[in-house]
């Protein structure tokens, strides 16, 4: 009905079905692990692994509802997308049951139809789905060891927080005996490596962030605000792959702002006016008067994330090195160094920094740098859990301290990489003063970086049994850049320019 | 340096300044009527008022950070957007005191650069910041009267939530007195009258709310999704009006979905598509062979919102007779059934109904068709606080015991309008079989409109000394929508079309 002449769609990708066999594999994955581990102990087989679902929240004292999104290792399981579900797996059996609360005949008014427990059944392909308030009975009554029924709970560090993953609680759980300490760690351990229908949606939330960065770059128009950059790429996700979620919080951030790791939050809102072009056309890091541009944006489709950053290519070359060199058994601290020592370089070739780079490592002066780790394993959440297994330990120095993982690539793994480089004065100027590090500064050279912000590039990677997948598609190169800002299509068509 | 061409400008709007003297004038509304109260019974005015903030959530165990938006009282005082501050106000002198969260060093790193408390001053125009570890000290110095000092802690019933306000908790609060029940009544009496710098945020998130249905209005096609319109609206109101937040999870509901009030959450999201053209062009209710868009959305801006239903006007003549009628004195309770009244006689006109409408009425039918409320208070909340007095006493007829308010309007007042017409199974089968309502029913006529699902308008009102003032500006009437999607500009040209 519109006048307007139609114009080429914005897209090439729509949602994809979503297959709940997902889970079903999940679950059976956990159960055979779980099986060995018992098995090896001679522990019996009688029991339940038991989780509880998320409970949607309200704004304090108000009505307001907070949009729902499940907890992870229930999603994991289960894929159940709405409130106030628990779920039992059989360990003995692998049998699976979901447990829905019985709704009040005025939610029906308010907040639509009451499906019947068939319907979650067939939805969730579990293999049976009763009432929340029946759980200690059904329980109960499928145990079939002698005494109380053994409840696997899920109680364990996140590593990433620090904080612990609540176990489930409900009407009658005196009428168990729990386990709080085996099942964490083995079904976080199912996390950290991805199954092919994983991949595939992991997949797709890359490609339509990857596509949406490519808007970005180029409807972003001079003296645009960060948020109408954070806005488009919102946009493009939801309306056309369906995303409702993001990963995290946009990070949009534009000159000085792109030194802060986490810009975006409520204290710091991605609401500062560019007046310069925001990608800037720069060659070198080392040319000033432009402003940079980071961004730091991933959607997830059905519980899955991306975790994509795209900005000026300056540390493109410890990016690609990093890739070039990720394989299973590869150690995941020799490459957050490796990065670090190809920045230090990079640094030292603008003149910034100045000695012997190898004395520079030794000093931990890439943290200087990098404060952050160079990756961290993505799913489910953004920061998917099993970094550090049960009696792993953090590495100390500055810098590695800062790691998510330590551990070591193994086939399956997601993994983002994401070198970057700031220049951050709450660790700069301690640095520049210490009588171990100030030597390596060029100060005046550094100066001229004051207020420049910072860079970060950021793939997600599949490790895979020769080496990895990089599962982000986005324009890395300054020609790549110039070329889609400049209205190519992407992929270019051409794959070289002279400049 | 994009080749397309430049098109008009999908926006008349741009996101206003903010006054930070609208929360000065808030915090002196409060302290005027607190100091009538207490000095009317004789006490000391020798007290502080005391909140407490929002804090950051983070979800579940992970470090996923639900972006923060701060709690509606501590907004409406202080205005302050940052997580983890305390505010205080002397309620002798007026003097205004901020209590910011001691950040960690590192903050710096990861979140940004940390303010100093000079900052926050100047912001939020206070008397005066201090860090949230010195709250006992500050307020025990700055206590003029004798023995404990006393604290106005915010505690009362949320009348649409049946929820509890949190009273601020912090180290030390035992070394004062504290009061639990006067605040609250006075702020939340002082929430229901909108001053006129009030009244211009909520008319903005109104007019960027409106331009935005404006503007899915145009761009919805035949075979969308429903979560495509609300990413159209989330879109422009952030792109254009700069509003981050909404006020509420938007409802885009097509067919049968638009009869359950509260569609778009989690278990219901906006995810169904439609074949049929979404504003259908019926031209009377009666009509079938159509989908019906219901389309409620509304942006909120620095903490004020809006709240606006579009769909088809089969409730119009209801809509627009309250807003005639309405003015300070009137009784809600009484618009309600001015609503109720004009539906069924509507009903009746279309022959769904047969019989005396006063007989209806009585039989209380109109709840049947709207068990809703016909509308409530808006501000920072969307169902914003104030609807019940102290002691006032709710309705207990059906439908009327859904009102959010049964108060007299008065001038300042900011209520919503928002008249709907739903065919719920859950209700009407109950109503049709009835001994008391089965006769007023043709079956026959109302089972044609199985599946149909419902309307509703929903307009914003700002009852003023003689009337009220309709903030929300989108097409009404068929004709006004049917323009609208051909493409015209909004508002029309002309103001009348013969079809
Ligand atoms: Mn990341
Ligand atoms: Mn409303």
């Amino acid at each position: 009905a519109s006048a307007s002449s139609p114009s080429p769609s914005p897209t090439s990708l729509s949602p994809p079905q979503i297959p709940m066999e997902l889970h079903e594999t999940n679950r059976a994955n956990l159960i055979k692990s779980l099986q060995e581990h018992l098995s090896s102990s001679s522990r019996p087989l009688q029991a339940f692994v038991f989780l509880q679902g998320g409970e949607e929240q309200t704004r304090h004292c108000t009505d307001h509802t907070e949009l729902f999104r499940q907890e992870s290792y229930f999603a994991y399981l289960f894929g159940v997308r709405e409130p106030g579900f628990y779920g039992a797996i059989d360990v003995a059996t692998g049998e699976s049951i979901l447990f829905a609360p019985r709704l009040p005949a005025e939610y029906a008014v308010w907040l639509g139809e009451i499906k019947p427990l068939s319907f979650f059944k067939e939805r969730y392909m579990v293999s049976m789905v009763f009432y929340t308030d029946e759980i200690a009975k059904v329980l109960h009554d499928r145990f079939q060891g002698s005494g109380k029924p053994m409840l696997f709970l899920l109680h364990g560090l996140n590593t990433d927080s620090n904080k612990y993953s609540k176990p489930a609680d409900f009407e009658g759980i005196e009428k168990f005996k729990t386990d709080l300490n085996t099942l964490h760690p083995i079904l976080t351990e199912c996390r950290v490596f991805k199954s092919d229908m994983e991949l595939a949606l992991i997949q797709f939330a890359n490609d339509i962030s990857s596509e949406a960065h490519v808007e970005v770059m180029r409807k972003t128009k001079v003296g645009m605000k960060e948020y109408q950059l954070e806005s488009m790429f919102l946009h493009h996700t939801y309306m056309y792959g369906g995303c409702r979620h993001c990963s995290y919080t946009c990070i949009c951030a534009t000159g000085d702002n792109s030194s802060v790791l986490h810009y975006g939050h409520a204290a710091a809102p991605n609401d500062k006016t560019r007046i310069l072009p925001v990608y800037s056309d720069l060659r070198f890091l080392m040319l000033q008067d432009g402003d940079m541009a980071l961004l730091d944006m991933g959607a997830e489709y059905h519980f899955y994330g991306s975790d994509i950053t795209c900005s000026f290519p300056a540390v493109l070359i410890a990016h690609n090195a990093v890739i070039s060199s990720m394989k299973p058994g590869v150690s995941w601290v020799d490459m957050h160094q490796l990065a670090e020592k190809l920045i230090l370089k990079s640094l030292k070739r603008g003149c910034l920094l100045v000695g012997d780079v190898d004395e520079m490592m030794a000093e931990r002066l890439g943290s200087v740098f990098m404060p952050h780790g160079l990756g961290h394993f993505l799913g489910i959440d953004t920061h998917d859990p099993g970094g550090y297994l049960k009696g792993a330990k953090r590495p100390s120095e500055s810098g590695l301290k800062a790691l998510r993982t330590s551990r070591e690539l193994q086939e399956g793994m997601v993994i983002t990489v994401e070198p970057g480089c700031y220049f951050i004065d709450a660790l700069l100027i301690p640095a520049m003063e210490s009588s171990h590090t100030s030597k390596f500064f060029d100060c005046e050279e550094i100066g001229r970086f004051k207020g420049f912000g910072g860079v970060r590039i950021e793939s997600d990677m599949h490790v895979t049994a020769n080496g990895c997948v990089n599962m982000t598609k986005v324009p890395r190169e300054t020609w790549e850049i110039e070329g889609v800002m400049a209205g190519e299509s992407w992929p270019l068509k051409r794959n070289f320019v002279c400049s």
